[in-house]
């Protein structure tokens, strides 16, 4: 039987350990007994439950659900946040994928509703659902994150809050739709077009720019989500999509999209996605989610159980293209072991990462570092603030608020086991 | 603008075109019109829905349910079939992945669930749920498909049925736990074992028994479907997972692993899944789900809806490995034209291909053929009735029952653009 040899300090153990074989975790686990004669659970001696027409999670995992920020709804925005402490993989169920909306989910008809593509086109189109889901479809996993998704660590202290709450305004599913590029090819594009607005049909019609060249890249018309049509917090019947870049952009509940030479200056793009960086100007314009990653087990609010092993695992991405390493480190940065990276890892794409740990009562403070193909590494928490500030504190959330924070989480473990949020 | 080849009979066009750019369908298309002034839809003139701690897709998408083949809960096996015929990329939903459950889904409390492996080992352990989740994991598409999936192509006559009627007993999802060669490295191995007999916790006890070389290949006890823990009628809040093994042996609401020198010839390996081949011996103890693709759309109850483009989609598998191609025929079989994969192609998953096509009006037989990267193609009908024989009849249901067909489905598309399952 092989002992393991820590990789760094405070009990990080190789991630290939458990690909090697022969590497029993008896004695460093709880919670096993050797067997007896098993019992019938109560469970065991009749009839289940009615298998629905449409399945639910069961009753015991009440605790896996969105947390709501404006639960009565009134009139604000409502923020639905992932359960990243909770989940594991890479992909987000839906109905725990994250949501953000500015005057609650729309009833969108199908029937009823049009997508128009118009402005500087040649031939503007009104296309209904059921002709959009004729054209060539394209899939692919790929995460949609808020701009202000961990907003929280711009504050000069850190917030006491769990992976949901720092970090839950991010998720991951395979979306399917009609590649932009296809439906331009039925306008055709006028040459002085340089962007394209793109105008919900919720009620403040949010609307947003987005240059004509990401349009052509990569953006999608998407009409399903994880295979089923796509959900009513996220865009029923159709949204765009825009692998990698911020939330807000991706708008819901399309309902046009407007070629033009400039952009609208819209609310989002000139107020909320632009704020005042130490320079004094504004942090306009910037869309890209750039490599981040952060550690979803063990976390607040998901700690430790008694001495031994465990699997620190976590989520990576990058919106410039495919995860190539994560690091991670339990002496707060000190020293630091490659964890694995689960396959497949595809670009813009959250992928789970893991590595093994041996944990016996001592301090240690958790961290990921990512990289990316584009030749991206995620940055120290003081060179983000540096960059961008502080933010400013605004009313009613209790943090200083800013855009893309894509610095390091720390978790500081103490000797009982339980995890609060710290800045090392 | 490109003027599209066929490159099969019937309207095939290549599956490139759409990569290619220049391909303007506005003359293959019907259901668009000029854009004019847009007019307020009744959902933008007020605030939304309250967005939900868990979602749940639009009212308008109710037919997008799973068939119940015994909805209330007699005492018999209920079905739950996946509507593959409104699904789209590769990853099926929790909420409609297919579920047989002999006698209901049993409400396992997971705090008092236990998982015993013993037997032919060294030291045999009860592990508890969390226990189990504190081991390392891994994460993989693989789908899960019945071995009596399609079965109806085993009747002499073609059965008029939807995709989901015929095929929805097969699902895809992102399934994450614990590799069982871990769990057997905890409890050690006797020499003389080579089955391991798996044992669930429902009412039936349903139990299969596997060979130890698939446990340490690629086995997986399961806690977690597409990133939530697993569906109570998929197993919650354990099962077993067997990549690419038909679905009765991927044991749900898992309580015992028993590792043996034999297997148990439980009613299920010796009756249900051993039909009785022509040459008058049981088809028993095989197990893997061969090369197979089906055409989700258009299919039987999704039809055409006048002349032009349509995209043809479908889903191709193997329990053997990787999709290398599928071919696409309208003629019957008589032309082929290849079908583009949408990537990722990921081994014993779900992988959508697509080829387009020009449809007008005239009688097409939709086809599809799959090849993997063990070497195997999807046989035609005739070799596979050859083969296994034309199965029994079985009441209730109305059609010839035998396991694991894998030849092509063909669907009929008439002048009007109904489809019709033909034999071809």
């Amino acid at each position: 039987m092989e002992t393991f040899q820590p990789v760094a300090a405070n009990g990080l153990l190789d991630r290939r350990a458990f690909l090697r074989g022969g590497a029993a975790l008896a004695a460093a686990m709880t919670g096993y007994a050797r067997a007896e004669p098993l019992s019938e659970a109560p469970w065991s001696k009749g009839p289940g439950e009615l298998v629905p027409p449409y399945g639910t999670p069961s009753k015991h995992e009440k605790a896996a659900a969105r947390t709501l920020s404006n639960p009565k709804g009134e009139p604000r925005t409502q923020h639905a946040r992932t359960p990243h402490h909770l989940l594991q993989g890479m992909a987000t169920p839906n109905g725990l994928h994250f949501v953000i909306s500015h005057a609650g989910d729309p009833e969108v008809d199908p029937a009823q509703h049009r997508l128009a593509i118009h402005g500087l086109v040649k031939r503007p189109l009104v296309f209904t659902i059921e002709a959009l889901a004729r054209y060539p479809m394209v899939s692919r996993f790929t995460f949609v994150e808020c701009g202000g998704n961990s907003s929280p660590l711009f504050s000069p202290e850190p917030i006491q809050a769990t992976a949901q709450a720092l970090h839950g305004l991010s998720s991951c599913a395979e979306w399917t739709g009609v590649a932009l590029s296809t439906l331009l090819e039925e306008t055709g594009i006028d040459a002085k077009a340089r962007w394209v607005i793109a105008e919900g049909s919720d009620s403040p019609h949010l609307h947003r720019s987005v240059p004509l060249s990401k349009i052509l890249d990569d953006a999608i018309v998407a009409l399903y989500q994880n295979g089923e049509r796509v959900m009513p917090g996220n865009g029923y019947p159709l949204r765009l999509l825009l692998p990698g870049w911020e939330g807000n952009m991706n708008v819901k509940w399309l309902r046009r999209l407007e070629l033009a030479e400039q952009p609208a200056m819209s609310y989002y793009e000139s107020r909320t996605y632009a704020p005042i960086l130490p320079s004094g100007k504004a942090y306009r314009f910037y869309f890209v989610n750039e490599v981040k990653s952060f550690i979803t087990q063990p976390s607040v609010g998901y700690g430790m159980k008694g001495p031994g092993f465990y699997e620190i695992s976590g989520l990576a991405y990058s919106g410039n293209g495919r995860i190539t390493k994560v690091m991670v480190s339990a002496d707060g940065g000190k020293t630091w072991a490659e964890a694995a990276l689960q396959e497949p890892v595809l670009a813009k794409c959250f992928t789970r990462f893991r590595i093994p740990w041996q944990w016996n009562r001592g301090p240690a403070v958790l961290q990921s570092r990512a990289w990316d193909d584009a030749g991206n590494v995620q940055p120290s928490r003081p060179e983000i603030i540096a960059a961008r500030g502080q933010g400013s504190r605004v009313a009613p959330v209790t943090a200083f608020i800013s855009q893309h924070y894509n610095g390091p989480t720390s978790w500081a473990v103490d000797a009982n086991g339980g995890v609060r949020h710290v800045y090392a």
